[in-house]
């Protein structure tokens, strides 16, 4: 019996995120090597010399590409740079997981989507991670055996826990504001349970309940909108930075046979307990912890997919409809009226 | 040590939401005796003197307006016939109770305003039971302690089980469609729980999952709206027909500081049922069982304000303020468009 | 039609509970009339009489037992009393309900059913208020109808809310231990729930956690026994006078097919928060919110029961065997041995 | 910076629970190398070969013991073979790792003991998973900061999904019977969770609800039992192999001022459903689910211990005690008295 082949993969970005990406590139995902780091900070890449071993280094991304061997890259950098770092990556002649979401830009997006195109057979995803949670697995596999009649009806929520610090104001500027930031997931969401059904219209609404600072950048702490698609069907999304309790994502899926819930308790782990405060459970803290294992899933079945030539189910066009709606709810937010699509 | 006085009533409509009231005025509300009762429908007359012990009955309203000693009236009749009704009450010097809404018009609230402007010392409570509901009111008593820091997000429904024999569809072409027979209760729950705070504009929009026959009354069986209120407040509805499990009335008050959610599960009891389907929890079937004990706090609170020239807190303004946000998410659901209010 | 006759009701004992029930017999049940309270207290008479409008006033009991017309007593006395009230009441021919325990001596348990059987027409009930419960109710029902197959195994816990005042601690003397005050209901629920078996065998176990005084008494704030009885048939009890979170009132039955759990979770309402602590729910603070609705219906099923002249399901030997295999775990906290019955 | 020593492993046993250990070894555990494996089955072998690449493979575990830079082994063998086994690795010079429960002997753990005291460089660790999970953990960690005052009182449960093949009942004639076999994981985590208390007596009870032919093997399918520590510390227990809805691990640390509890809800992730059998979860089918990320916790922290020679929590005296209390148990049950410890 014959081992499939290892996939040679280089990382881009070593943040938090870039981070998590990076070891389980290195130790837990069978079928891929990290073989090289791409930063421009060089703690960054000596922390990846000297906890996962890696041994060639880049502070140039083209430098990186011309790597000799590498087949993947995995992209953890700033929205502004994924549109063109994928196109680089294709015309290298790599593969290339890039984190959410694509772009903040349409026109972006479909410059990817046409040089992806040229490019068949190479393996392009962008990191749609709720998709690989296994809660949400199960509700795809039950709503495609039928387990709640037709869907129809969506009401998704991305809150993040309030941070004192106000931490995310900083990348308001550049974040697309908190539908392409947050609902983007919930958006893509509701696009992959109601079976890819088309946008017509959205509304969206918001307030600013305690980062007034974010009036600058015209954006929201919390917000809310309607999405409709063809065929009657609806999706309802509510976004917020100030939760009180945790990190509250939370997806409601409603057919004519049941309704499927996923997260509806944010729940840290097992344990409850009973005191003073009453009947209680301690919340994630952040999507950090709550997709902690889909990430590894997410990263595993993209080495898969190049490795045994499968078909990847989250495609380009998937990633290009969820910054389309994401910046339709933006300007609806901004215009007070409804954007069709 | 003097008992209070007895408030003699009468009660006006003998439906399943008549005899609950009626039954709870003749035996379980200290400080009130139901004396009368009317009805077009003789059977229903029977029932009253039969079961309730109730001797004087009447198929003519005004008739039993005239009853002597008649204090104040219970009205649950069709909506069209509640601004009449309360108007010809209020003129004959009666108390008033009528079933939410008030109305499906805003020229006929405000008619009933006007009359009951002129009677100070009538009381007139419109129904929306919720508010008398113990959760709810612990809800309302957290915010008012500061629990949750300062409220500005709810989100809010209605959703009745599933009928198959589509009972409602035949009121359809009287109800005022989804939202003023359903989530006119959200509305106004949101008006509470927010603060009174200004309604703005709405936006709704709406699906038939399984009615179909709906369209007829230009209605759906689904819908779903956001409201937004001055100060950056706003609240998200949903309201449905179809629901599979159960009835499931669930509202959901956000603020800086917290989160209350009432009615999170719609358990029918405290039984849990470990089996071949997993652990679960069988669901209430209609409203009429979740707020049983709220139909019987609201009467009692009604009583007891007239006995003892309390003054309401549930007042005309906030009915008619209901309906208005109610008529306005019709109309958008009707023209595509927000309506401003 | 005619109407039920009316049962004329005297009530002994005006303390937390007897007001309860005197304010239930007073105005919520249908077919009874409360005439007359009986009360060393003048304090308790006062109250009967300006809040109750009770007419018929007795400090002492043989008195009340002689009030013309009276049909039937309610006895909320201290325990040690209970058994030479039912007798004498009995005795002068009137329906009796009292409040559990029936007694913690067994020979006086059967003086008193030798006493009833001399007195067929009368009815007597042991106030066991949790069969009356109406997820309890539930629970028995879906067992009835094999929803769990062949229930073999009971665990059931009566948990009170830690008292800083230590309250129960000055009862302790007469309260005959925690098992015989607070399992005595858990053992009546495992012999109804299990279908009345035949107990074999009990041991049992405690300690102080926090009631050290109560070593005087030979009494525990915490206890666990089990049960055996015929066919492997099994009960585990816990009982426990110092739980921080609230009344915990527990049942969980478990058969080959399916298991059933009664309070899970001691949840106050249908409130759920979220904030610092978690997500949480504030629970019950003592058995009379946790009961309030099943002591109605207790109540109301005693008098049914009388007017309707229909059986009673719950009987003096229900009451006799709990406090038989109570006062078995008490001798085997005590021995530290198992205890055959 | 350099590298930890790399640990090499060889494991001893293939079967569902050594496939498990071993992948983990082979790829999921920074720091260990699986070298080698040793198996009778010669399928079993070529798994390991073909699947995790092991190079070295032994039908003869005293031939593996031999195999050169070996350093620790992992026994995933029946359980009457454990303390042989054990004390050839130990003579060998092999750290060892062994699932539990150490033995089903005293003797034979006694043995074990004081040859592991011979090898103080050695570590052994019998394999609790319980305490690597991270809920489980969780709880420790907040009892140990007072989170719920002083631990008195522990309920702790495992409860396996019924199996119509009985695929248990083979095992019955070397199993142990239900409590070594089954509550071996409860009567450790009871010892953890309540600081090291001191045994004093147990009592068990059990029967056979579905299983009739354990009578044989003098087992049981539903066991309970109650262990009095030192210092009033209690702990209950149930086990059973007859749960109609999943694996039902679950266990409840009661202190003087609060309460916690693992695994309430046995649910299988986070989705829930809502449809005609009520509001509903999925249950876990068995440990192996429930313990996925523990198993790994565990072997990881056991290798870690190794390379940085730190000491480990978890004790032979721990394994040895727990099988102590377990044998008593099963000798309650059979004597039907209680058992000095």
């Amino acid at each position: 019996m014959s081992r499939a082949p290892i996939l040679k993969v280089g990382i881009v970005g070593l943040g938090r995120l870039g981070r998590r990406h990076a070891e389980n590139l290195a130790s837990r995902v069978a079928g891929a090597e990290l073989v090289a780091a791409c930063s421009p900070v060089p703690a960054e890449l000596a922390w990846a010399r000297d906890t996962l071993q890696v041994h060639h280094l880049y502070a140039d991304y083209a430098a990186m590409l011309a790597h000799d061997g590498l087949d993947a890259v995995f992209l953890v950098t700033p929205t502004s740079l994924h549109p063109q770092q994928i196109i680089q990556a294709l015309q290298a002649g790599k593969h290339v997981f890039c984190e959410k979401p694509l772009s903040l830009d349409l026109e972006d997006c479909r410059r990817v989507s046409a040089e992806a195109a040229r490019h068949p057979q190479l393996k392009v995803m962008i990191g749609f991670v709720r998709r690989f949670d296994a809660s949400y697995r199960d509700a795809y596999e039950k709503i495609r055996q039928g387990a709640i009649g037709s869907p129809f009806m969506v009401y998704s929520q991305t809150c993040d826990q309030y941070d004192p610090e106000g931490f995310f104001v900083k990348f308001a500027a550049t974040s697309g504001g908190i539908f392409l930031d947050c609902s983007v997931h919930d958006i893509d969401l509701a696009r992959w349970l109601l079976g890819n059904p088309q946008p017509v219209k959205v509304y969206a609404s918001g307030t600013r309940a305690i980062h007034h600072d974010l009036q600058q950048f015209q954006d929201v702490d919390n917000g809310v909108a309607i999405c409709e698609f063809d065929n009657g069907r609806i999706a309802t999304f509510y976004a917020s930075r100030t939760m009180p309790h945790g990190h509250d994502t939370m997806t409601e899926i409603t057919g004519t046979a049941g309704r499927l819930t996923v997260g509806g308790n944010p729940r840290k782990n097992r344990l409850e307990i009973a005191d003073a405060h009453g009947v209680r459970n301690e919340c994630l803290p952040s999507f950090f912890e709550r997709f902690e294992d889909a990430f590894l899933t997410e990263v595993s079945t993209f080495v898969d997919a190049i490795c045994q030539q499968r078909k990847l189910e989250l495609t380009l066009d998937d990633a290009t409809e969820a910054t389309r709606i994401g910046i339709a709810m933006r300007e609806s937010l901004l215009s007070k009226q409804p954007v069709m699509l």
